[in-house]
């Protein structure tokens, strides 16, 4: 049988088990040019937030009474396509599910940019990494903060960079990724236990714990002359301080709002607009489908730091379909550190 | 003797007659390297709101009890300076006073960029155009909309773009090479008599009056699909309506903020920041120093579309420095069409 989370009720605000169904279904026979995929791990992230809402957003919102997508990692265990054998693996994004039937003719590959290949299908190789780090540090979350940092932040060895929610799957590798570089690196992340792994295990140059200090102290007090790049997951009064300390040219990162996923009533802006102008400083948002033309360079550059051990990465791992809806729901009070994952 | 305005008192929200006095003097004897220069129009700009608060800005404040200062043009009748010829005009940044003294070895020269050029002394030819067009379509306020538009709005011939304040010195320009490029161009303006003029005489496609109509809804209004690049000069209702219609890749300039320039408290920004991370917007502030390598490209451009009549302007003339104060403080009411200047 597969087993299968749906989305049953749309969320008003924070959602809650009542919005999630856990339902078993029949595993549908191959057809032609399809494969089966044994799930091992699935992903929750919080841009799925935004799908649980029917509103016009870059992607299509989740249907109701239908499964929960995302990224999935997981290995071929029956096939009818040529260039997929049983014993491969692949990453794809059908989400929170066992089994999953793809025919991965209709799939974007690897290369392929933009809205259009926002379904992308990926092989894998579990000898390079476990297959988990395949929807983590070298997925989704890693490509977006290596294309990120990289390119829209435009990172320079003499920046000082900010990141928010600098313990998490995202912020995590930004941060070191610019470390890489040779920036000077600071995190926020939300407990005591966090700012110790930014520092010590993460190579952040310092960090500051957001629930304690407010990220205007925090920044004053950690970056006195300001800073040049802000890779901002967190939105809030964390982009307002930010956007305060931004030296002449700066650059904003736009990659994630985790402090107003869940508002209904949107909270204000950040009220020192003038500082774009002042600094002129760069605020640009980051969509990873469209940087899916650097998932070989992303792949031959961070692979072999994560391969040395030069980049670290944390994983926080519920084991259970049934236990899916938990991990995510944790994703907004700061359950994880680094990526939060479902083992299946 | 010589006259000028001096700032004599800082403001508090908007200026008043309070804030100036108008001061004679003795003009000083020339030095040696020294150029006498009679001011025949000085300018006035928003952005001196600025310099009258003795904050940490791009620019150095004003010193009280001093001359104001900001863009003048007029003719050298005095020299100790090899390069500069009794009878030949100069646009200068010595401000609200009938003679300046200048030493042309001081100061930055068209070409050299960033903020140590700030000070800059260009010669100007009243042969291509009146003196007073090289402080406004053809001076500081004509190259920030080139650059704007062109460089940081990136503006293709496909593009919607909306300019707000679309009827000052800036904006009209700005709204003007972008039709030349080809691009759809809506603006808006504080009167009925304006909007008639973008439509009428600089030929926007469409215009309306945001003190009849939210910036929001008319943008619905005349961008239903939305619009590419939004060109700022206002600020709060017009940012938050224009970040909510940005298509993907949509950019945003940073050019003024005048609906927020005279508040003690500062608005709160744009609730739907969320936007620039969905449509990867690029949000990108212009200060025109970092733009002075544009100077020969922008005359090279722009001057024969005013010379033909494809690029129309307009001016504001108040008459005599004892009205400067009028002038300035008019800025602040929507009592000037196109470029605000003083005649002496």
């Amino acid at each position: 049988m597969n087993l299968e989370v749906h989305l049953v009720l749309r969320p008003l605000g924070t959602p809650t088990h009542d919005n999630f169904g856990l339902v078993e279904s029949k595993v549908p026979g191959l057809q032609v040019g399809e494969i089966l995929v044994e799930n091992e791990y699935i992903s929750v992230d919080p841009y799925l937030r935004g799908q649980m809402d029917d509103i016009d957003s870059y992607i299509e919102p989740f249907a109701l009474d239908k499964v929960m997508g995302g990224d999935a990692v997981g290995r071929v265990i029956a096939s009818d396509h040529p260039e997929y054998s049983v014993g491969e693996y692949v990453a794809h994004m059908l989400g929170w599910r066992k089994y999953a039937v793809i025919r991965p003719d209709d799939w974007a590959k690897p290369g392929e940019v933009g809205e259009e290949a926002i379904n992308l299908l990926r092989k894998v190789d579990p000898e390079l990494a476990p297959a988990s780090a395949f929807i983590g540090v070298l997925g989704m979350p890693g490509l977006t903060a290596y294309a990120g940092i990289l390119y829209v932040g435009a990172v320079k060895p003499t920046d000082v960079v900010f990141v928010s929610g600098a313990a998490g799957a995202v912020g995590s590798l930004a941060g070191q990724i610019a470390k890489q570089r040779g920036a000077m690196v600071i995190g926020s992340a939300g407990s005591d236990e966090k700012v110790r792994l930014l520092t010590h295990e993460f190579g952040f140059d310092s960090a500051f714990n957001y629930k304690n200090e407010a990220p205007a102290d925090a920044i004053a007090r950690l970056a006195p002359e300001g800073i040049d790049v802000y890779f901002d997951n967190v939105g809030g009064d964390h982009l307002e301080a930010a956007l305060a300390a931004m030296r002449r040219f700066g650059r904003v990162v736009c990659c994630g709002y985790i402090s107003s996923y869940n508002e209904s009533e949107t909270p204000p802006g950040p009220r020192n607009f003038w500082n774009v102008l002042d600094q002129e400083v760069t605020i640009r948002g980051i969509l990873v489908p469209n940087h899916y033309d650097k998932w070989d360079a992303f792949y031959r550059e961070v692979g072999p730091w994560i391969r040395d051990g030069r980049v670290q990465y944390r994983e926080t791992v519920f084991e259970g379909l049934e236990n899916a809806v938990d991990a995510f729901l944790g994703l907004f009070t700061g359950a994880n550190i680094g990526k939060m994952l479902v083992k299946i």
